[in-house]
């Protein structure tokens, strides 16, 4: 899709109806609120019954659930890449291979569902975070713009927040669905269920079900202008000549998720108390601050820009208009 | 000891000179402040010499500490009984069995140890929790009360927290000292080192040993009176017929620790929206709320009370004197 910004607030999207939506929770075994959340829906889905279609939840990770870790060979949530989905199982492979292959044969390239939801915590001050890969992906902004309008929490606002890869290079669940959203809140620290972040997240769910059902019934949704915080870069902690981190996210940074960070800003303190300071040029928005599954990762907090789109309106495709989107 | 409060407060502990200390960090591989200071002073120990005594640093759980988890193949810090202690290593035991006969052979019955410091995180609103399973320890209840005295902090102050058990029902790691003092801080989520919660943990030590210093000097500690938080009971939390959570921590409750729980007041709330309430009949003092590591103990949160203790004034015991205490 290769439209102007301008373009795309005089044009309307259209997309076919939403009939097969999964609700995956447990992706990582000890993100509670999804863990919770998907559990319970497998006893009892009645919740997720809405009159144009019916959600299905799905326990992402089950082994990792059992054992409440966030994985057992292998992050899930790195599983989908081409690479892996394409290959046929082995004995060697890592059991959240095999699991992302399964997945995806069911919810994925075997029968591609409409939307997926994926639900996460992190141990940061992200309040709910809309998660996504895709920047093409209208239904999933739209979607997010009617949780911002019709699900307001002052202490867990809602944020726009996207990965900008190709779709080759997505190695994340999401992936799998031909629309997707990440739901991610925090602070809620690995293996404990918080019934704050436990009912925002179920609310968040319902209320997206709730769009996607307003949608399904032909209700048009106006063009609109939404800020998007979009990745630039991942950073490390300090190391010393071992590897072994050697500084920690400063007071002023921790806990400020979202809160511009500008050049000169403290970002790091040793344990000698010396301060490191961040050197960048202009105004960035830190993210995933001290996330505790990140460690292994290499990074401490994730840089993102604040950029200001504009997203099309959006009405249900007729059975007669097949001339793709946008018209 | 058989004394009454009366007698003790008339009374003055002597006390033999304290020599040897160690400081175990990393007891739980994924409680970082412990782990991240003890990893230090193994390297740089300076900051831990005083004029009367060198303290030691141990990473306690070092295959745990790699891994980041809280342990390998049993809770560490449950593996100091006499049953574990008094037996001989074999094949099929747990690793921290072996570790803990190790670490007793070091630091306990093979080389008796004066004080023991162990450093813990938790994810439940604590503050600053002084654990202790011996409520004779008056050295130890001074340390504190010098603590409290000397290192405020509004944010995280200290509580004195008394799991109160026979020695011979010990089975935690601070019983293989003579003296000893658990810190327990937080809230901090596993995996994660806030800085905050580091430096409060290193200025707790820090005056922990200038306590033992000033002590080992001969200042003399009058005696005092000081509020105890006694263990009454642990409650699990509500569970279905299949053994599943089916209610969790209230947000009323939630990170309330050491706040006064009156009876009636909620304590769970179901996946559904029922409220459970509290059903004793006097007020109690709920702790580790929602402590993540508790799940798998079936400990939703501990119930102390909170009672008002006089401790004697506490002097060096001279050489001359060899007579026990009180005198």
């Amino acid at each position: 899709m290769n439209i102007t910004q301008e373009e795309m607030m005089s044009s309307t999207m259209e997309c076919s109806p939403v009939s097969r939506v999964v609700i995956f929770g447990g992706t990582h075994g000890n993100e509670m609120s999804g863990v919770t959340l998907a559990k319970h829906w497998l006893k009892d889905p009645s919740e997720l019954h809405r009159t144009t279609f019916m959600a299905e939840p799905c326990l992402a990770n089950p082994l990792a659930v059992n054992k409440c870790v966030r994985y057992i060979d292998s992050d899930l949530n790195r599983c989908f890449s081409e690479d892996v989905l394409s290959s046929a199982d082995s004995d060697n492979d890592p059991y959240e291979f095999k699991r992302a292959r399964e997945l995806n044969q069911r919810y994925g390239s075997g029968c591609l569902y409409d939307f997926v939801f994926d639900l996460h915590n992190t141990t940061s001050n992200m309040g709910a975070t809309l998660l996504r890969c895709s920047k093409d992906d209208a239904l999933s902004l739209h979607l997010a713009n009617y949780l911002q309008s019709s699900s307001g929490s002052v202490s867990m606002p809602c944020y726009n927040f996207l990965i900008d890869i190709p779709k080759k290079d997505n190695i994340y669940l999401q992936n799998i669905g031909k629309h997707s959203c990440c739901i991610e809140l925090g602070p809620q620290p690995q293996g404990v269920t918080r019934a704050d972040v436990l009912s925002r997240m179920r609310q968040l769910v319902n209320c997206g079900l709730d769009f996607l059902d307003l949608f399904n019934h032909g209700k048009e949704f106006p063009s609109f202008q939404t800020d998007i915080y979009r990745v630039l870069s991942r950073v490390d902690y300090p190391r010393d000549s071992f590897g072994e981190i050697s500084a920690f996210i400063h007071n002023d940074l921790q806990d400020k998720d979202y809160v511009p960070l500008k050049p000169g800003d403290p970002i790091f303190t040793t344990i000698n108390g010396e301060d490191l300071f961040y050197d960048g040029e202009k105004v960035v928005y830190p993210t995933f601050i001290n996330e505790a599954a990140y460690y292994e990762k290499k990074v401490a907090f994730i840089l993102t820009e604040k950029v200001s789109w504009k997203v099309p309106a959006l009405k249900l495709k007729t059975p007669e208009d097949h001339h793709g989107t946008p018209k």
